[in-house]
């Protein structure tokens, strides 16, 4: 929660860049204090900033056109899908235009034999798995928000089951990306590989909307499974869920899912969805393939989980069922932020190579004890409920820190307390975030994490965008 | 077979340099004519190109000791692996120093738990191999030659099971580079995923040392499979064999490899390795998993295989069996180079989508036959036999056109042939090459493919090597 960067003198946007923009684009630009707004909020918890303007292009050619308008004038552009970010991605933190690609909501191309789809950046996932559901096929990743594939692709977002389909960077094809200077490219083609020049597919995803805005994309979509089992299993302690997720990767068994949840974060989930799961270390477990393979993985988990002290592994074979576990598992952010009334969630990630996940996890668990202990403390009556969840198959996992931002001292211990999460998992060969990006949240990190490297970013975003002006404060600190 | 640049004088390197580097590495700086001239060839057609000299270092210091003080001097500088390079990569058409990384081939660290394993770039994934022998565990991208992974992370390396495991770009978690400036970057960690800022793993994969030199790499392993079975079949037509792996790929069926191998390919293969093949379109199939998901895959394929005429379904079940069918598979290379006395290869590659696999190859075909007819004419006693085999799950095939380098007529026909297969596949959705990478014999695709992407590409080039000493004339024509 470092304050966003409030060291500039905000001007108002250019009468000339105004009149260009509202001829462009008609009533599609807006300059309304409720747009504004609604443009200047995500799901983290930093303040909201709102940018002057909001441009709505329907298609490459207006967005590259607000593009060259908004550069010529040296204005900041902050390229918007449907504001899920949990790290400040779209906060015009610099004022500018924010560049809403929701209008650009088409489903462009489906090929089934080929197994991709291209689609404009403002294509949701849900959006894009309505328009696969007669073919066999759909988009498997599953980030829990219905968030765009653009937003996705922008911050290399992943989920529940990357384990098993892998992420953004993994699912990818190619991309028209408008850049700095408002020239359009095209990365990449629907070859499955290639080994023809630089990689600008996989430099753009994730680059958080600070070297071009993402128009279009073609991603990778999988043939539905035959067959598809989901099971929930409690374990005496976290240490035990994670030794039999290791165990269950280390035999290759493909499993599609693996969702681990702590009696913290299940309890505030049967709050919120009113259910009665015992609250315990519980993980998730979803199973994808040919009836026989299922059975098969199904089977291997079981017998790893019952020497790790599992029990109550219970079976969740209809599409419902698997729907009311998988949709709790995706409330656990609003079941946490329900936690404590008028409190935000500093929803922090971390990946580390998977043998050290369950030291991780333990250690983080005895930090956030302390943590309470000490804002018990510091400030009498205030509190610091947490939640810990995370896809375990790829080491990766989340810390929902409730904090009431009145309380400067909750304040100050969640961000150390995020701080220590992310030396911790860097000590350990990990990552400052698995999946959420860098946006502002983790600008501290970055050094830490990269070293020098990070002055080859720098270098990189110097070269593509020279003055600064795409997403300015994300990823990087603007100059 | 575009020939090399012989634009440039050729200048002695400046004798501080030699000096320099002499008391660096003693007596592994070498400018001994044997030494040099084993460094300007590789597997391609192109005339060799020998560098000035050859340093040997063996540290990622001392290759960035190396980098500096070439840098200082303005010399040109082309990593080098083991030199099996097809497509011109390793040649030192501008002269300079080659920085042979061949001994720095420790194996730094296995973590079997992680799945990951860390070693110096001149380390060949055979080595790799012998290393992980004894856990359970391997490294499954096999381009055919014995490459450094190094080579094969610079040059975005596949091969035959890149189906199942993926390509370099997925199965490289991290790397250690030296740039320009000689400064040393570590690039990524060993966590599985990450969002952490832009992905200099992906911008250094691929870009065949024209970006940095990549010393140190982190690699995904994978379980060895507890059953593994290979398969051979025949069909009447390439088509056939295309139309069993597009459905055998669309009902999500995991193989683990698939190769197509045309009836001229087989015809080679059996007079080089002493094999009595049907002669015929041949298709080799591996399957990896537990016993029952290898019986179920094998049982899919064998019913899809009998619906488009495929017969003679040949299994080998033992290592031996296994062994001899992927040796000789190997050996395509050069039993396409003992077609004839004393010619070359062109080995070139396209990758399509896999709905235009079919049609992609059976034009093809089409116009070898049309090609040779006109060769014949043209050129009475001429040939240019012609092997087309690929790594066909991927979309992903290859020619080999044996050329007699002292007919004109052939090496015309031989680089026309090359221009039109790589305009069918960009024509087609695909890519100019799907695993060799652009080096020199790409290098005219590269616009045709990417468009103005390709001045992304330069910038970058700019950017990252703003004096064009790294490998210059690979991806990207020196200025």
């Amino acid at each position: 929660m470092n304050q966003p960067h409030t060291d500039f003198a905000r001007r108002p946007l250019p009468e000339p860049l105004l009149l260009a923009l509202r001829e462009l684009l008609g009533e599609r630009f807006s300059t309304s204090p409720a747009v504004r707004d609604h443009h200047g909020r995500d799901e983290s918890a930093f303040p909201p900033a709102a940018p002057d303007a909001v441009a709505f292009p329907e298609s490459t050619d207006e967005v590259a056109a607000v593009v060259k308008r908004c550069a010529e004038h040296g204005v900041p552009m902050i390229p918007f899908g449907v504001g899920t970010s949990l790290e400040g991605h779209v906060l015009a933190i610099r004022g500018g235009v924010t560049i809403d690609l929701s209008r650009m909501n088409r489903v462009l191309d489906v090929h089934p034999d080929d197994l991709d789809a291209t689609v404009e950046a403002g294509v949701t996932r849900m959006q894009l798995n309505a328009a696969l559901r007669d073919t066999g096929l759909f988009f498997p990743l599953d980030p829990g928000a219905d968030a765009t594939l653009g937003g996705m692709a922008a911050t290399r977002a992943s989920g529940t089951n990357a384990v098993r389909y892998g992420t953004m960077r993994e699912n990818v094809l190619a991309l028209t990306v408008v850049l700095a200077s408002g020239d359009v490219i095209r990365t990449g083609t629907r070859a499955r590989k290639s080994a023809a020049g630089y990689d600008l597919t996989r430099l753009f995803v994730g680059s958080e909307g600070t070297l071009g805005v993402i128009t279009e994309l073609t991603v990778r979509i999988h043939p539905q499974p035959e067959a598809l089992s989901a099971a929930v299993c409690r374990f005496p302690s976290v240490r035990d869920a994670v030794a039999t997720v290791i165990q269950t990767i280390q035999l290759g068994v493909p499993i599609a899912r693996c969702e681990l949840l702590d009696a913290a974060t299940i309890g505030a989930i049967n709050r919120h969805s009113k259910l009665a799961l015992p609250e315990a270390a519980t993980v998730f477990f979803e199973f994808h393939g040919s009836p026989a393979a299922v059975k098969e993985q199904t089977e291997s988990v079981d017998a790893i989980a019952s020497e790790h002290g599992g029990a109550g592994f219970e079976w969740a074979t209809t599409p419902e069922e698997r729907t009311r576990l998988w949709t709790a598992r995706h409330q656990a952010y609003f079941a946490c932020l329900g936690m404590r009334p008028n409190c935000r969630v500093v929803s922090t990630d971390v990946c580390v190579p998977i043998s050290r996940l369950a030291d991780c996890v333990a250690e983080t668990e005895v930090d956030v004890a302390a943590t309470r202990a000490r804002i018990v403390a510091r400030s009498p009556g205030a509190g610091l409920p947490v939640t810990l969840l995370g896809h375990i198959g790829d080491g990766n996992f989340h810390l929902g820190i409730n904090v009431d931002t009145a309380n400067p001292v909750e304040v100050e211990e969640a961000e150390s307390l995020n701080e220590r999460l992310v030396a911790r998992a860097l000590a350990m060969g990990g990552t400052s975030t698995g999946e959420h990006g860098i946006g502002m949240g983790k600008l501290d990190f970055l050094a830490a994490e990269h070293g020098s490297a990070v002055n080859v970013m720098r270098t990189l975003k110097a070269a593509l965008d020279p003055k600064g002006l795409l997403n300015p404060g994300k990823v990087l600190r603007a100059a």
